[in-house]
């Protein structure tokens, strides 16, 4: 029988004891888990981010994958754990909306509440739900416990409102700043299904004080320090420069306003 | 059989060769072994913090499990390699009081000396026993080398001296700040055995220029960016402010003075 | 049968989905793979960096191992993705020098281009190989595809110029400061095989401003805050400031030069 494959996603930074004792809680259960982290350096709190990140890199994993998603400000309130079927794989995450994006890719089959206080590791704490909820969930899982068994349906979870591309006038589009990644590239909200035509050069896309009209293939298509843009790894347009960190260069930050216009 | 579980915690940071050195050495003694981080962040030599971390994180893993932690300023000197056994679980680190914290918890049925340098990787270097000592006799351990293979009774091994609350007055009690966490929650040595009363809300907490009074069961619980204590999940009382950084907003860092005062 | 080993060493950071993207296919084509971070802290794009590491790490890990190095400033270009044979390792890479290191300590047996994409996650972006190239391809080599399915000989490989000790008059060399690690150790590029007649302590080292006349076995030889210097774990010779930052101490940087004279 196939290892599974548990991911850790959170915001809980590497230099506590956080995402250890989520490990040792998992293997204390699952022995023969396949723990592989996807991050923990989500920003503090920032539930969208989280979303955002693991959009991306759950579908590369193998069908049945568990994803362990937690960035939790309300740990130990009344948000409700939940356990998520989409995609053919598995998300055990608090109901705060950080599975948002992965649902907007693959709708889930079923959403329930995690309600089987037997499977958590007690005493619960009130802090630190990754401990004693989620990891031993995930766990349990991934030891062969069903779905079913940890809890009721939970139709109505929580979804998260992501800005979207706003047509403003007939050639133009408002959108803005996804995120910035380690290299200083800016990811935008624009996506290569409908911003095609940018790859035709046919465009100017205003960031900060800036407009941007390069159009590159790759990150090192433009020689020099001038900022170009890219259909990125996403799926989404990335104002870059090459070997430089563009979020610096052009003073912009996750959130920021961009207007694109197809000229 | 199941696979051994070995966790590596350094001050080593994860940006060098060291622990990937580290896993690969584990790796050819003992190609199944699990190793899981814990952390790599320790900050530079500070043995206590190492202690602290290993401390809240070790009991979370399953029984048998080989903690190797290496935050080793005396590297290469006298000081001793040391195996001890508690709790049902192994550690292996240097005998400068880094598991002092460990021991307080589950005390030592037996600390050896390592000595038998059969199981280490040779040559062996003075500044890297991370690599060349650690590694390969934890992996050795997990092959199953028995325990006395390793070296003889160490009796005399090295404990730290921790700050704990002393009582000032009928009502009163001096402590410090232990660390601060990723959020910049502030973690005391009030611990909730001892100080349980502070969630009857009946204390005043001095720390820094400031009296913290609120009393919040979790991080959530206090709107606003009002300062409250809680009981974390290492079980001691914490200072922190909802989705803030408190350690900042009160301009607090590890090892400073408080006073907890009951009403 | 044993499992295979599977090392990544990026410029990737671990704040992005790339990391977990890349270990999500790895796992997809070969479950049963160990996949061990190396680093993923290179500074961005420095490929010299990124093989110096990796030089260092490699041999430690079981012979078979396959190391997959991606710092990559040419992704998307026409530069080759390579899969070289060379120690009793595999290493899967951009043809841009990253290898330059490893092959001066094992010369590579063979180096091909990587064609076959069959083998490749499609559709291939221009702008993310480790996930699209790279990480499928070594865990289809983990999987049992022989070498020569990946393609044919490639002999014309990149190297890179790195700088070396410089012989100035009958008792000095010029160098350089290869790189400074976590502790703000400064290690430079005298190697203990040429220079051994430094721990005699007939040497003076010019570095900056400053210069250091003082050998120590290990790091915490010498008391107090003066500079010392000491052959390291990677067979160089280190600046070192016992539990401080030598490079902030001195002020010094990767690529400064240096002078080493011998008395």
């Amino acid at each position: 029988m196939k290892r599974p494959v548990i991911t850790l996603l959170t915001d809980f930074g590497t230099a506590d004891y956080y995402v250890g004792a989520m490990k040792g809680v998992i293997l204390s259960v699952c022995r023969d888990a396949h723990i592989i982290d996807i991050t923990h350096e989500i920003h503090p709190w920032q539930v969208a981010q989280g979303g955002a990140v693991l959009a991306q890199a759950w579908s590369c994993f193998p069908p049945g994958t568990i994803h362990v998603a937690v960035v939790d400000p309300g740990v130990g309130s009344a948000r409700q754990p939940i356990l998520a079927e989409a995609g053919g794989h598995f998300f055990v995450a608090p109901d705060n909306g950080i599975l948002t994006q992965v649902f907007a890719a693959a709708p889930p089959a079923v959403v329930r509440a995690i309600t089987a206080s037997q499977y958590f590791r007690h005493p619960v704490s009130s802090t630190f739900h990754g401990r004693d909820i989620f990891a031993p969930v995930a766990a349990h899982l991934a030891s062969g416990v069903t779905p079913e068994q940890f809890g009721g349906l939970h139709p109505d979870f929580t979804y998260l409102h992501l800005a979207k591309p706003t047509q403003i006038d007939d050639h133009a589009w408002r959108g803005e700043v996804w995120w910035v990644d380690h290299y200083g590239n800016v990811v935008t909200c624009f996506d290569v299904d409908c911003f095609d035509w940018v790859a035709e050069h046919i465009f100017e896309l205003k960031i900060g004080g800036e407009i941007v009209t390069r159009y590159g293939q790759y990150y090192g298509a433009m020689e020099g320090g001038a900022p170009h843009v890219v259909f990125g790894s996403s799926g989404c347009l990335e104002v870059s420069v090459n070997q430089q960190d563009a979020a610096k260069s052009l003073g912009v930050r996750a959130g920021q306003e961009l207007i694109l216009r197809r000229l």
